[in-house]
């Protein structure tokens, strides 16, 4: 079986010049299948703000209105998909960007939910077989956190899950690799201190950490992600810090997920 | 030798949801291998304007300068790029939109003129493998009118010449059909009447008119095009309404380019 890392990128890193410079020269260098998933960052925010388009909040969280789902569409599957993309090639790594909707990859549904939260999707299926054409004519995708329902109208979705998605799709074909990268060092027990971080995490401790309200509120649904991803399948999941890949990729940083 | 056909789409038809849904309709239902090129239409120039961006302009002509290019990067590879993907998809056509940047499909290179036109690319090359390995995976291809040149930098290029580039860079693989289709009935004598159309015209006739000033000037540039992709190997050139994309097709209406 093939190796595929399936390597998602957190938007604190898409805004930052530098970082995002050294984990794409990274990334590009990494041999074999990769598909690469990025989030927005606070670009599509700062895009909004400047068009003079309001952001509704609701409980914290914010709603993809029609106009918010025109800048993140933008943002996300235009100019930071093609920057990246762009960005590869200069560093001898051909990549095709895609959204959830080219080919029909990923289809979702809009969230039915008690709060409407517009247009956000929620994953129904990952067309395995699309994917692994679009695998055989190029090594690396780049997939922007935009998906579809099949019906013409695309949807805001979380990039971590697609991730996980893409990665459990992947995984009775190959041999799945799901990093979840980002600024932090891995999961911390003390969010200020990058030393704390926990190298193996496993399910018991998680309940424990949980219990004991040491987890991360922002981390949960990650690490849901990653455990729901290893029960799928996914071969190993790490999640650490976007610039040290090579070491994250080889378990010598960062948090190893297992159960 | 199989059938390709290359279309182009005009800016108007773009701006024109009505018209788009109908030419979208008649263009999903082509059998065969298609490429659907995009122009912007005026959504670019309007959220320029709804952020703030002055648009400078030299002799007529739009300088691309960063804001801009980041403007039509996210309109053109994002919302447009990604709303035909989605609107084919729910028309029962799978698509794959991508811009020149995507597998390195089209090269280009930033224009060398006395005006600095900004980020504006010149086609150098249409990498034909890759094109060719990405028609495998899908029968059906929208491309935006990005391009980058190779080091990182994406460029702002004409949809016109894309189309035709891509035209002939197919033509020695394929029998390429390349169609300019926008809000006219064809290359027109009296620019005001739909029923001045010119069903065939050659390159004598074409000179002529020139020499009389009976081409509208927008239209020059297109038929330059047009006979320069039918010299280079494409086996069929219309103009003509995007509305009425079969029988375009078929010769039933618009004008067919002939050497």
């Amino acid at each position: 079986m093939h190796k595929i890392n399936i390597i998602k990128i957190g938007g604190s890193i898409i805004d930052d010049h530098q970082k995002l410079e050294l984990f794409l020269q990274q990334f590009a260098q990494l041999p074999g299948k990769k598909i690469l998933v990025h989030g927005g960052g606070k670009l599509a925010t700062r895009m909004a703000e400047q068009m003079g388009i309001q952001q509704e909040m609701v409980e914290g969280r914010r709603i993809t209105d029609e106009e918010t789902l025109r800048v993140v569409t933008m943002v996300y599957a235009g100019y930071i998909n093609k920057n990246i993309v762009a960005q590869l090639k200069a560093k001898d790594c051909k990549a095709v960007g895609i959204c959830g909707a080219d080919a029909d990859i990923i289809r979702a549904h809009k969230r039915d939910a008690l709060i409407d939260y517009g247009y956000v999707g929620d994953i129904d299926t990952v067309r395995i077989k699309a994917m692994k054409r679009l695998l055989k004519t190029v090594d690396t995708i780049v997939i922007a956190p935009i998906t579809h329902d099949g019906a013409g109208q695309l949807l805001n979705t979380n990039a971590d899950t697609i991730a996980q998605e893409v990665a459990k799709a992947l995984s009775n074909d190959y041999k799945t690799q799901l990093i979840f990268s980002f600024e932090k060092a891995g999961v911390l027990l003390d969010v200020a201190d990058d030393a704390s971080v926990i190298t193996k995490l496993k399910p018991k401790m998680y309940k424990q950490l949980k219990k004991e309200d040491r987890i991360f509120a922002g981390m949960i649904p990650k690490l849901d992600n990653a455990f729901a991803a290893l029960k799928a399948g996914v071969h190993r999941v790490y999640i650490g810090q976007a610039e040290h890949l090579p070491d994250l990729l080889e378990g010598r940083c960062g948090t190893k997920i297992e159960i």
